[in-house]
């Protein structure tokens, strides 16, 4: 785990969107369960996107899903403070968008560094054919690929 | 269900709280699991408690467990606009406390009509043997009986 | 409180299903969370339906809705133990369908006590318009009546 | 995405639990949620360490935390079927385990395939100064590293 990459700041994200959290949320260790933050990263990518869109992305004939998502969990987070989700893109393929989000809890000097960093990868498919139905990779819509290019962030060397 | 009481409307709470909503709070059918809500009443409960004691109540020898839920489901609500979670306190015995929680989401006319209204019962028990431990139901601490006695609202008959 | 039934016993109950428990079902108190005790009722409730149709219920023009939950709570239960999940019908109305789910975990004498009953109503709604439309109350389909009818049981006076 | 490993089959995996799912777990898409199937894949890993140790090992002066995680989503799965969880580890290091988690669903020629794979790294820590404190890691203790050998798979080339 030596190379293992630093926690990102602030500075590193686009866009941004407040969370509250859950009694829920906390597991038996007083902390935020791990699988709560992917939860939360749903809302980071896709509250952006139906703004962006101006629409309810749900129930477009293109959607997209999540092909992989993981995180890295830097220090703990949990009820009852809110989380500020940070939004960055990191790449743009033909049919996938990778993002990064960065979720950060609380005031003072720790609060500018990541207490954990999820990436989310969605592919869009053609979702015309309704639920069940195989679904195909298709390119990224026009609109989709506006709303995301101002999102784009270069990682730090 | 003819005998069904009415939506509660904002005026009959005594206390707000807003919750931000989850892509997963949403089942196949579009709204909000049913499940969710309690995650959300758990929030407006818990906090008021906490910010009214001014402490971590998850670390009292004394805390409020839940004895009863129910939840009546007047309109769908669910992702992804904001909750607003609204407290009042029906009784006060003892050892327990009856909350009701209204639901409220969205604006416009029906904004102030609840979407769901759930009711809350906490009876109060030693934690003070640690977890797993049996919990003997012990009267109601003073602070807590102080936090909730001005959210107490009657019923409009 | 005083007045509050008893838990009731297995024998009250008519159809059973069993339920894994996850290590996030459990929250900082180490026990289940009272939210998730409604996911298992959902689970109950539609698993059956789904077996005794023979088909996936999502899918139908006709589907149940929840108007209205509660949960009373005996003892503790949660992770890591199985939950065996006794369902009976206490009511079929024109529209609408009462249920109760009993929820028992581990061995030994207690085994045979519930540790939480629900009651969980459904509606039956026309769902044809899709998603987010109104959804108005339609009369019980004739498959469904005779999928609950052999689970009416009276509750012990 | 062209370098994107295969998912991988059954034959990868040492140790094995099935979960049952939930009606909750499917989203608006009709199929399992994303942050779910970290809620499955914290079964897989603590039940098996459970169960090796004989302990309920949340109330050990050592703990395994959460590092990092991700999941690879193949295929959809969903309620109600139940996913059958194989666990494998890719590698221990001193503080550290890798986990391999393969989701697998239903019966027929494709019940060989992963629907999705996860990878799961906890960190041993020293939880004696109980919920809130820091967490130094410590190495892994004797019993947890006997429970886990007998997991290592190496990942066919």
């Amino acid at each position: 785990m030596s190379t293992r990459p630093a926690a990102p700041t602030r500075a590193e994200f686009a866009a941004w969107r407040t969370a509250t959290t859950r009694w829920s949320d906390d597991d038996v260790f007083g902390h935020m369960n791990n699988a709560r933050y992917f939860d939360l990263m749903d809302v980071a990518v896709n509250v952006h996107m139906a703004e962006a869109l101006g629409t309810d992305i749900r129930r477009l004939p293109v959607v997209g899903l999540v092909a992989e998502v993981s995180c890295r969990y830097f220090s703990e987070m949990g009820y009852p403070l809110d989380v500020e989700l940070g939004l960055a893109v990191d790449r743009i393929g033909s049919s996938s968008i990778v993002y990064r989000i960065g979720m950060f809890q609380g005031a003072g000097p720790e609060a500018d560094v990541a207490r954990a960093e999820g990436r989310f990868v969605q592919v869009y498919v053609d979702n015309s054919a309704g639920r069940g139905a195989p679904r195909r990779s298709v390119p990224i819509p026009d609109d989709v690929r506006a709303a995301v290019t101002p999102l784009l962030r270069e990682r730090p060397a």
